[in-house]
């Protein structure tokens, strides 16, 4: 299972949506970046179980991710406000504000 | 039921997670603005059946955003990209990047 840098946002998205284990097992592989075997000997369980609950995570987030789109939102959100920073650049007033815009993605 | 113009920020964000009979009957309501009369009627119907079905919608909804948030972070957002519209009226490439994140919202 190749290591999938959209989760990290979908899991900021919908992580919520998780059970709190299924969610701390993400947490440790997509933003902790452990490997699947340091997770389980951490967690104490197999290497298959975190893999499947990783899966089953997955499938979670990205069925709701085809629902609501709220990460493809903010993808291109995040974008624009990059955008508006590089242009007001000299201008302080407005480089704040795209600042403020994108510390709340 | 008072309207409450949340549910229509609330309908946006998460109408997906609705049926698509529940779905319509929130649009009828909260976009079209229809009464409940009007929607049993053109959807023959009783007015509790509309009643109930925009109240168990309603529920997920706001459960939904009290898990995810996403409706705050908009209406976070979109103030933001106002500040920073209102601050670049005179300057029309940053004017317009805002416009476009104000579209995307």
């Amino acid at each position: 299972m190749a290591k999938d840098l959209e989760l990290v946002l979908l899991l900021d998205c919908y992580g919520e949506l998780l059970t709190p284990r299924q969610r701390e097992l993400c947490e440790l592989y997509y933003n902790e970046d452990l490997s699947l075997s340091e997770i389980a000997e951490t967690q104490g369980i197999t290497r298959q179980a975190v893999l499947d609950s990783l899966r089953h995570s997955e499938k979670l987030l990205r069925r709701t991710e085809a629902q609501l789109g709220m990460a493809a939102r903010i993808r291109r959100l995040r974008r624009c406000l990059e955008e508006i920073l590089k242009e007001a650049q000299d201008m302080e007033t407005i480089a704040q504000l795209a600042r403020d815009g994108l510390e709340l993605l």
